[in-house]
């Protein structure tokens, strides 16, 4: 299970794209708060608990009775220490990682909160980059609870941080998804300014859809992770298409975590609904050409690698015509190894090969494999 | 859009795997009701509409003020003529059809009625296959809201029925999903009866997930079915797998529509996150060695080529390990033309030409495209 893997050394340099940071401020804030997501203590751990998800919920609050249910995941240094992260990529030969906050950002901050957290969040963000030049850069969070005007203004001034990157956004949204034409403004702004959206899932599905035993626990976390994360990140994207926003922004450009949830896979339907679909066909008939998914696809979005198998990404490389469109990640400090031996955790992470090996089983190890590993971005 | 596609000559048999039939008993039952599914006439349309989906459901409403917004689609002549079957068939050089019952079967049946309508469908079935022997065989419906004894009984009746070749059915089970311990019993007695189950999605997801400008029609029936379709289906096996049905069945034998929904693209994911799931990990060392997804995907499961691209289809074959586990299908009748141009749809389907331009693209025209298209199941 817990298996090492040998992280094949590649020529050209190699970089993390997707790689999250918990600066202290966001620890300050999660740690303040009663209702998910959060951090809170337990005398039965020498770790505080992160808590994120809806399916985390039922064991929170068994977890007052029975202190040794622990809900979410032991919020380790691997979280929120920097040298961590450093000794994470030496470790399994990553040059440069791109990091960003994790999934729920700062959806959750009031409206007078969020501008202000954002700035002090991303300011933090930009001086760990600046401890190690070259070797870090960051995706930005955006204050998306703040007043319009504010929000505006903040993508403003995180274009200017020097090693800001783009930003990393969820799929809510201002709170009815990314096909909201309230966005669209917001989106133009991050196009304008050439800032990538990083899109990350975080709300999942409704946990209804599971079934029972899945809610009783019987099957951990993995319906959740390894399905609802996913395709919460294909429904969103699907949405924005539909809603023609690729079209309206032509500039904007994406990078979708784990390899597009599906869409690789799905595009095909998508596609064929659509032109099956007698009211869409008779209102795009009026509305002259139209681009399909694939050509949206292969123009304005990137995928990371994080699919842990050669089928998936295979399909994603082919899905967006070349291997220069798929960007290598890690997901750290998530899915650390569960061997339980101590000290594991400061040695080579399974979840890291097996997205290595799939990136080698499925483009070989010559200059594709260099370019998904992050060989021809080596000048970020 | 509505270009017409060449079916490549096969010179080996084309079977067409996933293909539905409305026998008169069946259109009967759902002209007599009043939610969904049903079949409704307005007096503006020539033909019946079919109504299924939770989707179309606001559009039935809003039909009685006005009858030119018309739900669901047309009950044509291709849902319940066999002659129209075997005129599409032959207009798509198809040999063999397995046809069966469209969603959403018998699963809305009052306890009394289910074995008795089984009966009289599957009997329908069968002397529609005997019309055209060595064309037609069917998969048969379950009746699962039947006494479990009766549906047991239904089970052994079915399995004598000389045309029969496996039985259609949906992921709700007796209720609670196909990962309920109460089915075990019945996945038995199919396996037992070299039954295979030829499983099919119909409820989707909950329609919040697919946004305020979905629910209001802007985007057609796109999402829904396709995402909506596929996901169910990745849910459904993803819980069977987790609860050790494959392991408890290890005979049990499943073809899954839409190419396994999502499940090659995700089987990766489903993997790593299973692997990294403490809870679950711990669980797995008491209970010695694991089959993997991938395993089970290559032994226990075949997929369907309904997926209308070439990305898609080669990520399933490579899931699958082999093309042999794979099999044409075309979805007929659903996804017909929509030109509007009158008689169109007795001519060749562009939804028929999508997918098998897929396997062309994807597994050329040799040998393993005649395995996909049915070549090699040709004594059925």
């Amino acid at each position: 299970m817990a298996e090492q893997q040998q992280l094949p050394k590649a020529k050209a340099k190699v970089a993390d794209i997707h790689t999250h940071m918990y600066p202290p401020e966001y620890v300050k804030v999660l740690e303040s708060r009663n209702t998910i997501p959060l951090v809170r203590k337990f005398p039965t751990a020498s770790d505080p608990r992160l808590v994120l998800l809806e399916a985390e919920v039922p064991l929170l609050e068994s977890a007052q009775q029975d202190p040794s249910l622990l809900p979410g995941r032991p919020l380790t240094k691997h979280f929120s220490s920097l040298d961590q992260k450093i000794h994470f990529m030496d470790t399994h030969s990553i040059d440069i990682s791109v990091i960003s906050l994790a999934n729920p950002w700062l959806d959750f901050l009031p409206s007078d909160q969020a501008a202000p957290s954002a700035t002090s969040i991303n300011s933090s963000f930009s001086s760990m980059c600046a401890t190690h030049p070259g070797r870090l850069y960051f995706f930005a969070a955006l204050p998306l609870t703040a007043p319009p005007s504010d929000l505006l203004a903040s993508i403003t001034s995180i274009a200017s941080l020097p090693y800001c990157r783009g930003v990393i956004l969820g799929t809510s949204g201002l709170g009815s998804g990314l096909d909201d034409p309230a966005l669209l403004p917001i989106f133009t702004a991050l196009a304008e300014a050439n800032l990538p959206i990083f899109l990350h899932p975080h709300y999942g599905l409704p946990n209804s859809v599971f079934g029972p035993r899945s809610a009783a626990g019987e099957y951990g976390h993995v319906l959740p992770l390894a399905l609802g994360f996913p395709m919460e990140t294909t429904i969103a994207v699907a949405r924005m298409f539909l809603a023609g926003v690729f079209d309206a922004v032509p500039k904007l450009s994406m990078i979708l975590a784990h390899s597009g949830g599906t869409l690789p896979f799905l595009a095909g339907r998508i596609e064929s609904c659509i032109v099956h679909d007698g009211a869409l066909v008779k209102r795009m008939k009026e509305g002259g050409k139209r681009r399909s998914l694939w050509e949206v696809l292969r123009s304005q979005v990137y995928l990371d690698a994080v699919i842990y198998g050669e089928v998936g990404l295979k399909a994603a490389v082919e899905a967006s015509g070349s291997s220069d469109r798929l960007m290598f990640g890690t997901d750290h400090p998530f899915f650390p190894p569960v061997g339980g031996e101590k000290g594991e955790e400061d040695g080579e992470w399974e979840s890291v090969g097996l997205n290595v090996k799939a990136v080698v089983k499925a483009m070989g190890d010559g200059v594709e494999y260099e370019g998904v590993m992050g060989g021809m971005r080596s000048g970020f």
